[in-house]
């Protein structure tokens, strides 16, 4: 069963699915489920012998296009409202063992094709609000399955932090009359130290507000609201940026940088929501080689990011970095 | 060095306190530094050869009362603070093997008496906003200590998540002329599967609309603001409230629950906030014996949470268990 209730200390949904609590759990490389499917061998979830990128539906999904009706009764004080979304898995690679740093060029540019696919269709749909493409990287973020793979998640609703940023960027706008994603670029361009790679398309820097341990983020340019708004060339950056950035990332510690990868967009609710910049954030977990960044009482329960280094440091152990 | 930064896309601030990225870390528990100085042996934090329950600053603090002026320069768009605020050390007892589960009840009640103390007289100060008296518990959590202890940051601003609780109980307050919480409190009540202990003062409940699993919530029942406004009854039933919770966490997998404990109070900034109920939330970690709950994708990168048991599961669970 799954459905959304409301939280009304936070003004925000929790989507409840209780299915997912059996879902599976860092199998062995061989039975890997989201590897394509060997003449003779067990079935996976991909029965094919051979694919370049993979998109299907989650099997355990938390939003559903036709989800049942919720068991639990609402009120006036906890709404309630079924759960009715999308999510898919967007696999990489038919390559168990390898990653976005060690794709080819090509491969990468058809992602970026294939993200944009996923967000045009599942943002057309009436019940779809808010189109989230991610990637979850590493035991230490909890994934549960090691084939390289990002996921698409299509919520009926606007969710908590895009909303925030939203807000942002619209009194921005209404105190200033610019983007406020425009002016961060402009700002980071003036100040140079935390910027990791820049070209005519793309900057990839380390926000001088940055709340995650070399958290870095990937802003077009141009002033647009989604990745369906790229360019052809734009889109190359936007690739080669990715890639680029994971490789970096890797070579840091020398070995695979777990984090989150989410890309924030206009929402598909039907308003234009002008001020808003597409971007990409990078937020992985690992301050050192051997400690990680955990999310705990200032962080989860008071919302209050701490962070051990400067942004100015982390963009300069990542420009200088080997790779 | 350490300020705080101004993140413009989410409106908070956020702390960079870089002395605290070599700050000690899973010492072993002969060399534990908040342990009592035995006679003779290396002098630890705390200079006395027993003590009840012990306060001190945190010796890796992200807040100071007396900081550095910031070295980074800020900007309209990038405003910057003096990092100035406290962080206590709350140690709960000179036993290194032990926990709230196990204390004797009347240092449980000291317990309270010392949060109030230390709430009040951190309140005072006037660069102090909000005092958050807090507790992360377990290596899942990220704790670096393991010796029995709490935290209290003092910020010189109101965090995110109580300001979004703030918000979200003066909306309710205009539309309903009512509390927020003492509304939560009589749906619960009314529902009462979700209870799973209440004397006449406090209420021991997982919220309708949890986001972590097993998240449970202690209220007293009369409204009142912060800690300091219980009276003696209400400490008591409190402190009760608490070792009875932290006994039914870890007798539920039969290991200690890793947890953050937040208290969320009234801001110490001059306002009255009368619509604000004072509450402690559990946030737990573990899932399942074997499985956490990790705050991936969905819920770092989008800010929406997604929980695979429902609330009424979570509570039946912990209702059930013999401890």
């Amino acid at each position: 069963m799954s459905e959304l209730r409301w939280n009304p200390m936070l003004g925000e949904w929790v989507t409840t699915a209780t299915h997912r609590q059996d879902r599976t759990y860092k199998p062995p490389a061989e039975f890997c489920p989201i590897c394509p499917t060997a003449p003779g061998a067990f079935p996976t979830e991909i029965p094919v012998p051979d694919f370049d990128i993979a998109v299907f539906q989650n099997k355990f999904p938390s939003l559903r296009p036709h989800p049942d009706a919720p068991e639990v009764a609402e009120s006036a004080l906890y709404p309630v409202r079924t759960a009715q979304g999308e999510c898919e898995v967007v696999v990489y690679t038919a390559d168990h063992h390898t990653g976005l740093a060690n794709v080819s060029e090509r491969k990468m540019r058809t992602l970026v094709d294939v993200w944009v696919d996923r967000f045009v269709e599942l943002g057309a749909r009436d019940y779809v609000k808010y189109v989230f493409i991610f990637e979850n990287r590493g035991e230490a973020v909890g994934v549960t399955l090691h084939h390289p793979h990002g996921q698409i998640y299509a919520y009926p609703f606007i969710p908590p932090t895009p909303a925030r940023e939203l807000k942002q960027a619209e009194q921005h706008r209404q105190k200033t009359g610019r983007c406020l994603f425009c002016d961060i670029l402009l700002e980071e361009q003036k100040d140079g130290r935390r910027i990791i790679a820049a070209d005519e398309h793309m900057m990839t820097f380390v926000p001088f507000f940055a709340r995650f341990p070399y958290e870095v983020h990937i802003y077009p340019r141009r002033h647009v609201g989604t990745i369906a708004d790229l360019d052809e060339a734009e889109r190359s950056a936007l690739a080669c940026s990715i890639q680029t950035l994971v490789r970096r990332y890797d070579a840091l510690f020398d070995k695979p940088m777990p984090y989150m990868m989410a890309m924030h967009q206009r929402p598909t609710d039907g308003g234009t929501y002008e001020h808003f910049h597409y971007h990409i954030e990078f937020l992985p977990l690992a301050r050192t080689a051997t400690k990680l960044k955990y999310l705990a009482g200032s962080e989860s329960g008071a919302g209050a990011f701490i962070t051990d280094m400067s942004a100015e440091k982390q963009a300069a152990d990542l420009k200088e970095v080997t790779f």
